[in-house]
């Protein structure tokens, strides 16, 4: 290490829908809470399936537009192929224990991590605090996200 | 706020060019305004289509790529379908306030934030100057972008 | 520049396994080394493929999902249209002297840049240290990333 100062917070958005858009965020914000830094997360665009009660359970993978999953476009739009990646994906991270979706969402706010929905889409998205998960501590807008990430790092996922 | 040092600024990075990949950078640019903090906004690779004079006005929805929209693949690949759903998004954007694009980006500017063209994305896609719209202050280097964000959060969109 | 206190360090994660998804990456490392800041890239999910040896130099761009690309997703879709945009891509890098992911990778290993592989994706992909290119420094899990960022600027790609 180069530098002697510590990183005190991390703040993560998460502002994708597919499984592969939500867990790097998710994993880096677990990762901060095991090191001892403070970590929010704030759930805005698509990332708010993460947190919707009825969305966070259903989570895809996207086998289209991501030539690194080797899947040709075609086969990857036939019914069924987001579906056979998804079953894929949850095995693979299982195997890793790393949780799904809701019980990792529950795991790293039982860690001490803050989770937050962004005002403008949950308005966007028609949602109120009640479509949420319990874990998720208020909607804030864009200010308060700087207000709450001073002193960190900003990570756009 | 557990920490007393507030964000002096923010240089936010647009690198993808559909609807869904512009707003959240520009909708940060001026949450960033509206708090007085700086905000730099530096357009690159497809991104460069938000302040493009020829482009600007027609951002579309990725109707593919992205299962959180609910679209089956196939349906998704339609011709029509990425303009429905850009209609949508555009009337969601609408009624919470938020502009088209081209006012969007006139907006941050007249608000004081920088807009900036990405040098190696201008010449790759054969850009001129002229091309973008009057509010982009410049065309800037990799490096030139690190000395206009420092002190402040980086911010990859 | 508004602040008298330059960029140190960047802590670059490129986490998409597409052409148009690794080059910001590494154009981002690149110029922080030509700058004199340190780099490191962490390379994590699909990004892995930029350091594997049987991967790297088989990267595509994605041709649906990507309404700035211009191409109808049907069309897109079409076997054979993801490796003619890569190939006309490639060409346009040539073009900059921005060289194909592997020598690029070489270049800025070279130029002092650290490359590391993200421990959760190397479990998940099943790969192994001999399965990457000789530039890679080591296998990180994100404690380890935490601390090597601290100082820096995170960037999440």
């Amino acid at each position: 290490m180069s530098d002697n100062e510590k990183i005190k917070k991390v703040s993560i958005i998460i502002s994708k829908g597919s499984l592969e858009g939500i867990y790097p965020g998710l994993i880096m914000a677990n990762g901060a809470r095991m090191k001892g830094i403070e970590a929010n997360v704030f759930f805005t665009f698509f990332g708010l399936d993460a947190i919707t009660k009825n969305k966070m359970n259903k989570i895809k993978v996207a086998t289209v537009g991501n030539p690194a999953m080797g899947i040709p476009t075609l086969v990857g739009a036939a019914p069924g192929m987001s579906a056979l990646a998804t079953t894929m994906m949850k095995k693979q991270m299982e195997e890793l224990d790393i949780p799904p979706i809701p019980e990792f969402v529950e795991m790293i706010h039982d860690a001490g991590g803050g989770m937050y929905a962004c005002l403008a889409s949950v308005e966007m998205f028609k949602l109120k605090k009640e479509d949420f998960c319990d874990q998720v501590k208020g909607i804030l807008t864009i200010g308060d996200f700087y207000d709450i990430s001073a002193g960190g790092e900003i990570i756009f996922t």
